[in-house]
């Protein structure tokens, strides 16, 4: 099948998205196998996604440089990807660069800066993110595009500042004064009003309100998000409904982050961090019945680059009165785990897109710490509503 | 209602027993509340289970001794439950620690010595024991009995050696030389003999065997087990089918276990020790559809007493081959984590016997570090086959 | 010998001192061992410190209360020590409840609440202490008293702001308005202007300045301090200088700790927090020569009551530029550590003040997490230099 | 200054010798720091060390193969050094490699193969063994040759089965049967006969009885030994002193060490591991002054490869009986801690040897788990005997 899909990546040289352009294009030279892919389980393969040479990237990007100088810096600060795969992907990093436009930065907070002038209004803003991604699609003739955000992460946006309706939204986008919206969300609606679709991996508003959900619909476009789950929130969501299980009562949860790749960076500003945390911590009343005290800290530590070190310490209590604990230490490699979730999305988006499929795609859950849609926190349960519509389709194709 | 049902449990003044008599003494008293019990999660409480108040506990027990002295020195060892507590249920203890009779020993291992004569014949232990369960029955006018292994880990026994039937195991109780059961299985014979149930909260053999299962089902008794699962093995089952679900690779799951219980003492004899290893070693290949180097210790520390800590370590890998590792620290004390779940599975159990249940009781898998009848290990998927019986029963009634 | 010595502390109901009580009591009793106790090794024994009954307790402190409830409170919340002990000192604990005088509160900080009346000045203040003071010697017939500040940790105090001078800084007491001391440093002025000894186991300024350090030698009188040393920072100079002493480059180090006890609950209180932190933080870069990033968080916890955990996370580089970590997990009862070392600083005090010492005692900085007078922070150095004043005391005895 | 030294290592392809040879090599030509090397301190910088270009590598190896495959197999696997580093020594590798002659083997154990025909007597091996170290003398124009142990670990040889004075061990060294040595007194006996320096970085038995400590005075050579102590027993022996010092009650110390190279491999045979488990676990009695329940347990898991990783577990009690707990992860290098301390020692012996010392260098106690006429274990005692060494020579010069 000739059916091109492209995949744009907003924030395309940062960290994930660099490992994301050494992944495909070793996926699609065979020089690595499916580790980290969810679409490569048995569960998803049934699946008519996109195959991995029909996957074509591009994307926006704040910061000049360069993707290969990216890939080398990123492999050696990381001790991963290995050089020699760096080296063997050069020419389809080089092509994936030459791809990559000037981002649009609106209201980014203070932690972001861009090179470049600044946008005239929102819409002036939207309408060039429209332009270059036509511009992708019409030039490599792809079927559709998917655009997923991985630009750092924005100060909170007060859900009550916003309109509920789509045509109110709209008219705020005229002047920069009018508009509480930040640059992902004018990603979002770039992306929706071409009916294309959308996948937010941050925690960064987006898509994930009502006005932007009626576009989505309106277009007959689909979306997904938001804040990929990736290590110490996934662990979470998989033990606290263990501890409701057994009825055993946590008293508290302690999470402390550390990690020192951009992300960190970014978020050692108060305002960034805020987002994060309220999206890390929103997750244990739900699951659990009730709230107990928690604690989630990300901090920057500069040493550790892109190898988070997540310490967790539950104090709970049993049967008798008996006082325990459960401590964990995850080391995880913060890009090697979200990269293979973002080709995820963008398949399974893709997928969605070419069925018809229109506003929030709850069934993706499990892979975001803030599911929209969908108020299910627990892994598993979130597990099933994938497994239950890959069956579906299977079933009726 | 008048009826009541008889707890029976071998191994009645052990650790978990006494953490038994107490929690169910003090939750007749209404002294303390339902942390740690699965039948009082809303999934089970919409099914008949008996009621505090309507359980008798009895038992038999190898070493002499009083209910009351070994709830002090374990509270005072273990800090918990608190001799208040222990106090308040002084004349539940009386009475319960009444009720126990001398326990039955067959090739019980070298680690494990009994005060008191040897058995005639299995034959003949059998009998011993039934006539006990009957006396309890009678004297307490039970509607129902439900006997809990709870004793010393034994050596293994060889399944190879086992009739597959009945009529054939029940030749071989005759005497001494013909028989290659040990007690649990002459506890497991007796109750299944009266009609009783039989749960196995331990590693030993009980009634995990063809021939076993048969006598169950022809005297319409139904049983489940085996092996409690508490603490690191729980943690493995939530957490193997994560790294699966995510692609993970599992390189190496290394699992430390100390603790200073009278359990580890046992564990502590080689041929008993590898009974409880292997049990707890079987599930991970099982979840994870490969078998990664996997090492499981326990060792015996003293001064933990029944606090038992474990340390897990596992090594995966992931997307463009970047190694990982999960590290888990556990503290739990080992028999406020059991006690529930022995007062569970005998309500449980009583239900299905009231119910006219035969056979393993397979939807009791999520109890169980080896699940009868049920080749699932990963704990959501067990706690579905839960969720699924008890919305059944509640829809039918 | 019929020579009294008196120890009159500064928060004489909270955690700590509590424990003191108890524990003086229970020495006094025989009732427990020395485990825990400085002054109970082969090193010290040989000094003829004050025995245990010829010791005398006493104190201030801001809230009502009682002595009793307070050990059985934090008995009951903590677990230890164990309500047959408090029991068992109880006519010793009344007794010194009764030395109970209400405290002084001086620009104490938004945490920190005082049931009673404000002071007229600081020297007032100092005035009312010392009455108290000299009623205690008097009634009990002491030879000599030490005062040991346990009092929560107050806001830091900037040192520019401070005289350099005992004839300026006693000018500035007259007023509340040309005072910024607080609290701590009126009663270490109250004490050395008594020539009785100091003890600053608290990060609180105290006497911790030049112009008191004057005061001191001009009365004879001795003290030390500051911030008793008990557990993540003890590990700390355990620690640091192995790395120093294999050459291995410290990249950054971060310690969280988590306790729910008073102390960290005024703790969180931001301007409380920034004097604690500082104090734990000052040491590395001492220890290893240069100074790597460092992280230090103290959180509360509520459900962990006095029990702090540590965790703390080295990435440090080797030969070839392996990188590596060491991770500590530090679970202790945070008044069981600091209780027996407040006994020991106040035998040794006195010790000290018999001998007619006058400053600093420097030989005490290894109990102390910000030594004075002391710059090294090594604990095996600052111990070396507690047993050469031992031996040189024994040699010349 | 033309003087040159050779460092000849026995295990020379191994992953240590790999390691100092690669290290070596790199700081021959400054291409890496000096981080991880103890002579690099400014506490030893006085003394006259041999420089970094002033050593000439050579060695004895069981194994056939190749020191650049070696080194490339070695940073493939752990991810250092850097294969451009490995490249960059790649001709003095070579070099180094056309040095190392066929090892010698004689009862080194089940786990241990050797390619190549057996010796005829351990006499025969030890003069094959004198010639190859006079060839590389002469051929390198040297003026001292240290010769440094990096084989696996033997089996223990029991020291009752050793005669106390050499005259009779060398009798026993003329037939295979009368001699119950292995391999590892072989090249001790070989060196020290030469006047050569030996150091023992393994717990085998090398030089460590009364009669090869007679035969090495009796030459005027000088030996140091044994088992390198790079990383759990170094922490034991920060941190056991810690607890003596502040007198809190060690109860129990667990530590299970899990790594993946052929260290491990070799430890995996049970009589080896006897060997490796006894020099670990000598240690803390002595710097407690008691025996706390201990457990050292060393297991191979291949994915670890050289990254060995410790978990320590610390249970220890205070004042009023408080239970508290300390626990350790560790996660290093194996080689990239041991080289550097291999080079240390090298340069020290050869130091020592151009002094005329001969005999035990008790002084070198800091570098060993179990460090030979030196009873201390304490590390910072060791340290403290090193620096009052270098300190005696300075002064003197």
């Amino acid at each position: 099948m000739a059916d091109k899909t492209g995949i744009w990546l907003i924030g395309a040289r940062g960290a994930v998205a660099t490992n994301v352009a050494v992944g495909l294009s070793a996926l699609q030279q065979k020089a690595i196998g499916p580790t980290g892919l969810v679409t490569e389980l048995p569960m998803l393969r049934s699946l008519p996604l996109a195959a991995w040479d029909q996957l074509v990237l591009g994307g926006h990007e704040l910061r000049s440089g360069n993707l290969i100088d990216a890939a080398q810096a990123y492999a050696h600060e990381n001790r991963l990807p290995s050089l020699e795969l760096v080296k063997q992907c050069q020419s389809q990093l080089e092509a994936i660069d030459a791809r990559i436009r000037p981002g649009v930065l609106f209201r980014g907070g203070d932690a972001i800066v861009r090179e470049g002038p600044e946008i005239e209004s929102p819409r002036a803003g939207i309408e060039q993110i429209k332009r270059d991604l036509l511009a992708f699609q019409s030039e490599h003739n792809l079927s559709r595009v998917v655009v997923v955000l991985l630009a750092s992460t924005e100060p909170e946006t007060p859900h009550t500042s916003l309109p509920d309706h789509w045509r109110e939204l709209r008219l705020t986008l005229e002047t920069n004064a009018a508009c509480v919206l930040r640059s992902s969300s004018l990603y979002a609606i770039a992306t929706l009003e071409l009916g294309f679709s959308f996948v937010n991996f941050t925690p960064s508003l987006g898509a994930s309100c009502a006005a932007i959900e009626e576009l989505a619909i309106e277009r007959n476009a689909c979306h997904a998000g938001r804040d990929g789950k990736t290590g110490e929130t996934l662990l979470k969501t998989v033990l606290a409904p263990m501890f409701a299980a057994r009825n055993l009562e946590v008293m508290s949860w302690v999470g402390h982050n550390i990690l020192g790749n951009a992300d960190g960076q970014v978020l050692d500003h108060p305002d960034h961090k805020q987002a994060k945390v309220e999206s890390k911590d929103r997750t244990l009343g739900k699951m659990l019945g009730y709230d107990p005290q928690s604690l989630v800290s990300i901090e920057y530590i500069k040493s550790l680059g892109d190898w988070k070190t997540a310490w967790d310490h539950v104090h709970f209590r049993g049967f008798l009165g008996a006082e325990m604990t459960l401590q964990l230490t995850w080391q995880g490699c913060d890009s090697a785990l979200a990269a293979p979730l973002v080709l995820d999305l963008a398949r399974l988006a893709d997928h969605a897109a070419a069925r018809g499929e229109t506003g929030t795609l709850e069934y993706l859950a499990s892979f975001f710490k803030s599911p929209l849609g969908q108020v299910e926190q627990d892994f598993y349960t979130q597990l099933l509503l994938l497994g239950d519509y890959a069956e579906r389709i299977t079933a009726n194709s």
